[in-house]
């Protein structure tokens, strides 16, 4: 995806009041942030503003599609991919930690749309578009054997990006940690589990 | 928790305008939610609902204090616990699914929470609290060398519970899957991986 080069002050560019609407959408809710607040924020009057886009709406299609073209863009790669379905999905899990880590305002965005506008439902269907994709490649998965017996499918799916898209919670890009270590860290707990497994290190002890 | 049994019809008793406060929170917002909003919903006045609540700062303090009060029973069950802190944190799984699936609307509106108000802010402070104590018997279950050491123990601290609170965004109690079904689920996958363990079912083949 490329992008114009962010020139001149904060405000001068689509890009620049895009993020603005982003981070001020988090701390306020949709419903809650003003074209008002957003003038404010960047310092620049409305007008100005209005320059670049129609209004907040589109504003939070701009956003949400930012996230889920992104999303999608690591999707239709799996799709493409060969080989068994449970290692397309370890790299359905890796792609979408480096869209979350990489658009983490706008796929903040997109996860707390609530349906209240036509954009909202929009998105949401969309996301419910790529929910089922997960769903069918953890079907899939378990379909080759590969996927332990005892839990549902579906709930597997759900608990998986669950864990994935808990990201937006607590991650913060310059905190140190970066997307590649939180991928390992979600694919070897997801996929491994947690316990260690004592059985492969632990010396045999002998049989009576 | 011992709550005063519902009688007469909604907006008669402060558990049920509690209730309908929580889920309106969940769909509009705390900071989009009037108590006109909530008037509206109930079918009674402003001042009947007066009659129980100071105001909308109040219902959000009762709701979360809910939630909270809910995860922090079973933090107290479990530092009583004896046994290695994996079991307990095992333990602590099942009980915070238990609380979310049983107070789910409760729950939701404090993960939910953006800390614009001093009771948002001091709920906040509170979830911090919850959070440390598992990342400590994460960390106790390292030190006791149950977890797999090529993890970070706040990451895992954080993806598990990331895991337990997706359940807000998916599950619906009256969806037929239960809590302990949900539990298991987690526990199964989150401490024993979902990859399915074929060294120890499959025929093992002859080594060259």
């Amino acid at each position: 995806m490329t992008r114009p080069a962010r020139r001149g002050r904060p405000g001068h560019d689509l890009e620049s009041v895009l993020q603005a609407a982003a981070r001020l959408f988090n701390e306020r809710g949709y419903d809650g942030t003003s074209m008002e607040d957003l003038s404010r924020r960047l310092g620049i009057t409305k007008s100005a503003i209005y320059h670049h886009v129609r209004g907040k709406e589109e504003l939070l299609r701009l956003a949400v599609d930012r996230a889920l073209d992104g999303l999608f863009a690591v999707a239709g790669e799996v799709e493409a991919m060969p080989g068994p379905a449970i290692d397309r999905l370890e790299r359905l899990v890796r792609g979408s930690v480096a869209v979350l880590a990489d658009q983490l305002p706008f796929v903040t965005v997109l996860l707390r749309v609530r349906g209240n506008t036509r954009v909202e439902r929009k998105a949401m269907a969309r996301r419910k578009d790529f929910d089922q994709f997960v769903a069918k490649l953890v079907q899939q998965a378990d379909a080759e054997g590969d996927v332990r017996p005892d839990v549902d499918p579906l709930i597997t799916s759900r608990l998986l990006f669950g864990m994935v898209n808990s990201l937006i919670e607590w991650y913060r890009p310059r905190g140190g940690v970066g997307s590649t270590e939180l991928a390992d860290a979600i694919c070897k707990i997801a996929f491994g589990g947690l316990r260690r497994d004592r059985g492969a290190s632990a010396p045999v002890r002998s049989a009576p």
